[in-house]
C-alpha cells in the first residue's frame, strides 16, 4: 500500500480544511492508501472531533514548528527542521512515503522539490504546471508557470514532454496537443528563447506538437499542454486567477468562470522529480485538499514517475532529442 | 492647424467605419485639424454618400494598393509602396501630416513607424502601450505589448518613462504610479531581466516607482503605469481581449467587463517616435477611430511629442542616467 503525505499546517485555514479534505477523500474513496498527517498532534486532534476519520487510515506524524506563508523558503527550510514541510521532504527522501502534499509556503515546496528529492535522471530542472479552465468543461495545462522564470530552448522542449505525459496519463487526453506560447500564431514569431525553442518541439517525435498559440488561446481548447518559460507562465495565471476575484466581486455567477477558480482545482504538480510533489493553494478547501490527494494517487496509480523516467533515460527518445 | 493622417483601409470593415468615425469625431468636436484620408477615393466617397462630411474638414489622398491583414510587413511596405500605410509614413516622414492613424496591418504600422519616421533622440527603442480597464472606470497602460519582444533593462526603463509621460499628459493622471510586471511582490525576485530592470526604476528620479505587481495586479487599480518585455505584454493583452471574447459568448452583462472590449479605446500609441501614431484594433470600429482621432488630437494639444523629447535630451536626468 503506497503512502502519502499530508502538510496539515499548510494553507490559510489550517488545519481545519486539511482534516475536512481528508475527511471527504475516505468517505468517498476506499482508502487504497494510507494518509501519514503531518503537524501539530494537538490541533490536528481537535478538529477531528468534528470529522472523525477511521484510525486505520492514517497516522499523525507530530511536527511542532510551521512555515509561514511569508517566510523566506531557503531560510525557513533551514532554520525549522521540525516543521510540517521540512519533516515532509525529509519523509519523501527517505522513502517513507510516496508522495508529498502541501498547501504551505509555495517557495518553501517549490525549494524543498527541487534539493530534497532527487531529479529524474535526463531531466534538467522540474517544472509546474497549473490548470487552465475551458468552456467545455476540460483542463489545459499551462506549464512553466514560476519554477523556472528564465529557461533556455532545451529546457521549454523538456517541459512540453513532461506536461504530455502528465496530459495523458492523470487527465486522459489521448495525445495531448502541445501548443508553445508566443506572441503571434506564425513559425518565425516570438523572443528569441520562442524562435529556438519552435524547432525543437517540431522536430520532438514524442510530441503532438500544433505550433504557436497566441495570448488570446490559452483559455480556449487549442492546445492541451501550454508551454512557456515560468515568468510568463506565472504573469498568465495570476491574472486569470484575478479575473476569477473580479466575477466574484461583481456577483457574476457562470459555470465556466465559476471554473477560474483555482483553489478547487487542488493545487499543481511538481513535474521531473522523483516523486509525486502538489503544491497547494495557499487557500486550499476542504475540496482542494481532497483533490490533491485523489491527483497523488492518480500519480502514484498511474506510476507516472516511472513513465517520466522511462522517458527521460538514457538512450530514449527524448534524451537523444536532448543532446 | 495640425493634420492628421487615417488610413481609411485598415481594418476589418474598412473604409466604412473610418468614414462613420470621421463623421462622429467632425460631429462632435470643432474641427481643430485638418484630417487627411487616405485610401481607394471611390470607395471612401462611396460611404460618404450616407456619413457625409463637411468638405472643409478633409482632404482625400487616394492610395491604390491595401496591405491586407495577413501580409508580410516588411515586404509589403516594400512591395506596395501606393498603399495606404506606405502612404501615411510618407505624409508624416515628408512633414505633410503631424499624425498617422491605422487600424490596418499591425506588424506593417509596427515596422513603418521604427523605420519610416525618426524615433526621439536619446530613446533607444520605440514601444507601443495597451490600455488596462479598471473597475473604478479609469485606465492604466501597459508598456511594452509587442513592439519589443526581446528587452534589456534600460529599455524597459525607458518604457517606464514613456509610458509615464503619457498617462500624465493624455490619460491627465497626476505623477503616475510605475509598476513592474514581476512573478512576485519582493525586491530582488524575477527573471534577470527584471532582477537587473527593479534598481534602474528604483534609482530614476523622474519616474513615481511602486515597486513589483503581479499578474494579479494588472487589471487592478495598483499601478498605472505598468512595464514589462514586448512578449510578456502581448501575451497579457491577447488573454485580457479573450476574456471580453468569452464574456461576450456566455451574455454576461457587465459595466466593467464590457470595458475589456478593447476595440472602443481605439487603438495603442507608438511611443518614443518623432510623431504622434496609433495603431487601431483591427476590427475597429466607428467608435475606435473616433478615439484615435481625438487620442491623436490629445497628442498634438499636448505636444506629448516634445516633452518626451525634453526627457531624452542630451543632459537631461533620463539620458544621465541611462549612461
Amino acid at each position: 500500500m503506497k503512502t502519502i503525505g499530508i502538510d496539515m499546517m499548510g494553507g490559510d485555514f489550517a488545519p481545519l480544511e486539511a482534516v475536512k479534505g481528508v475527511s471527504a477523500f475516505l468517505q468517498t474513496h476506499t482508502p487504497e492508501v494510507h494518509l501519514l498527517l503531518i503537524g501539530e498532534e494537538g490541533k490536528i486532534k481537535a478538529e477531528m472531533d468534528h470529522n472523525p476519520l477511521p484510525e486505520s487510515a492514517y497516522t499523525i506524524i507530530p511536527a511542532t514548528q510551521v512555515i509561514e506563508m511569508h517566510e523566506h523558503p531557503t531560510k525557513a527550510l533551514k532554520e525549522k527542521p521540525q516543521s510540517s514541510i521540512s519533516i515532509g521532504f525529509h519523509l519523501l527522501a527517505s522513502g517513507k512515503c510516496d508522495a508529498f502534499i502541501s498547501a504551505g509556503n509555495t517557495g518553501a515546496m517549490m525549494v524543498g522539490s527541487l534539493f530534497s528529492i532527487k531529479t529524474i535522471e535526463g531531466v534538467i530542472r522540474p517544472t509546474i504546471g497549473a490548470y487552465m479552465p475551458r468552456e467545455d468543461g476540460n483542463l489545459g495545462l499551462l506549464v512553466d508557470v514560476g519554477l523556472n522564470a528564465d529557461c533556455k530552448p532545451e529546457l521549454l522542449n523538456q517541459f512540453a514532454l513532461l506536461g504530455s505525459l502528465f496530459a495523458e496519463h492523470i487527465l486522459k487526453i489521448n495525445s495531448p496537443r502541445v501548443g508553445l506560447v508566443n506572441l503571434g500564431a506564425e513559425e518565425g514569431k516570438g523572443n528569441l528563447l520562442i524562435q529556438a525553442t519552435f524547432p525543437l518541439l517540431k522536430n520532438n517525435s514524442q510530441l503532438n506538437f500544433v505550433g504557436n498559440i497566441e495570448g488570446r488561446d490559452i483559455l480556449i481548447n487549442k492546445a492541451d499542454v501550454m508551454v512557456c518559460d515560468g515568468f510568463t507562465g506565472n504573469v498568465v495565471l495570476k491574472l486569470a486567477e484575478s479575473v476569477y476575484d473580479m466575477v466574484i466581486r461583481r456577483n457574476i455567477n457562470d459555470v465556466h468562470f465559476n471554473r477560474f477558480n483555482f483553489e478547487t482545482y487542488g493545487g499543481v504538480p511538481v513535474l521531473g522529480v522523483a516523486k509525486p510533489v502538489i503544491i497547494g493553494h495557499g487557500i486550499s478547501t476542504a475540496i482542494a485538499f481532497k483533490n490533491m490527494i485523489l491527483t497523488a494517487c492518480d500519480m502514484l496509480n498511474t506510476d507516472l514517475t516511472g513513465k517520466i523516467k522511462e522517458c527521460f533515460a538514457p538512450g530514449s527518445t527524448a534524451n537523444s532529442i536532448k543532446s
